[in-house]
């Protein structure tokens, strides 16, 4: 293997291919949801079971912040952890999905309990938190730029949604469209500070590897998914 | 030992009872602060290892946040984060304690780099880091009770500093001044977490450990700097 460390151009590419070709719009369950294949019963599994992974990100996003030393970065990052939570009670990523989960006939209560998230599920979700816990600053943030390819998928998602399952209240998707400026942008702070700090061969291969361990963790959720609710049950 | 659980009013003045004895005013250190006995050496000692320890508040802060499931716990505790990074460069709690230290003629980027800090200092602040990370996050926020006791102390130093240390830029002590309300304010949200939380005795006592623990650390702080700088030196 050449140690030669990768120009910022070849770098970006290498994240950009290792992390598309494994990212979950690939997954059968997603390509069933976008082919308007899935139940009532499947679509509202989705949604329970994911409620989960959002419940796990703004605690992510903590690590991520009590891992740096600089309040820059500090100050560059912290509003994810807003932008889920809100700043006040019913704002957020956070409130919008329970919204959703309303607007796919789940009872709030129960999905924000997440009492019945299968354990796949949870194994996975955790997996993240453990990742950034236990990998580098530089390698935590590497993981987050799964948000390279979130905005295309929720745009499909949306027009899906709205063509597939008339039945889902449209007022609910707004999280969805949240997202799909809000992951361009914060795909674009990941990817300068991870091209600023990744500088030997050695770290900006490691960010590949957490990048892939985050599309696997995405991977692994949908599997759990796809097993708890086997279509025709 | 009786394990009933203490009333509110019972458990709330045992932790003061507890906290206040064990307070790091009466660390020799600072009452030779407050009687003007500290040498411009020894003060200029105080300011640039006690930023270390500031250095290390929005972290173990962040460390509180991912201990969280509760989105509203998180949007009361964050603004901690905020107070201490400001909401941008140059603000919050941490540039204001870099202004002091050039208040009392030490150079800012040394101060910043912490390169100068005691290693004995280091090691106490990063005790309450990992203090924060180990325990409950109950008794993370109770670790945080010192705060009962800072503004009285604050308000002490302003005066002593203005009486004692006429040398010191009087404007740089805006730090102290910010933090007299805004500690009672924390105070005030952490102790109605911590009795909100804390039903049985054991988890009572848990509260009273770490609150002294978090004592242990700032007494060890004094002492560490006391001992890098000694009297006469």
């Amino acid at each position: 293997l050449n140690r030669e460390p990768l120009s910022r151009e070849a770098f970006v590419a290498r994240l950009r291919e290792e992390g598309a070709k494994r990212y979950h719009d690939h997954h059968e369950f997603h390509q069933r949801m976008h082919a308007g294949e899935l139940s009532r019963r499947e679509l509202q599994g989705w949604v329970l079971n994911r409620y989960y992974y959002q419940t796990r990100v703004p605690i992510k996003d903590a690590v991520i912040l009590s891992k740096s030393d600089d309040p820059a970065f500090r100050r560059l990052w912290i509003h994810r952890i807003v932008d889920h939570d809100g700043a006040r009670a019913g704002e957020g990523g956070l409130a919008l999905w329970l919204r959703l989960a309303e607007g796919v006939g789940l009872d709030r209560a129960e999905v924000a309990s997440c009492a019945r998230v299968a354990p796949a599920v949870r194994f996975a979700c955790d997996a993240y938190v453990t990742l950034v816990r236990e990998r580098s600053l530089l390698e935590a943030v590497a993981s987050s730029l799964t948000e390279f390819f979130a905005p295309d998928l929720m745009s499909r998602r949306i027009a899906a949604w709205e063509r597939h399952y008339p039945w889902v209240d449209a007022g609910t998707l707004a999280y969805f469209e949240s997202r799909v400026t809000r992951a361009r942008a914060d795909a674009h702070e990941a990817i300068d500070y991870v091209t600023a700090h990744a500088h030997a061969r050695e770290a900006q291969e490691a960010c590949v590897r957490a990048l892939i361990a985050k599309t696997e963790i995405l991977w692994a959720m949908l599997d759990g998914i796809a097993a708890a609710y086997p279509p025709g049950a």
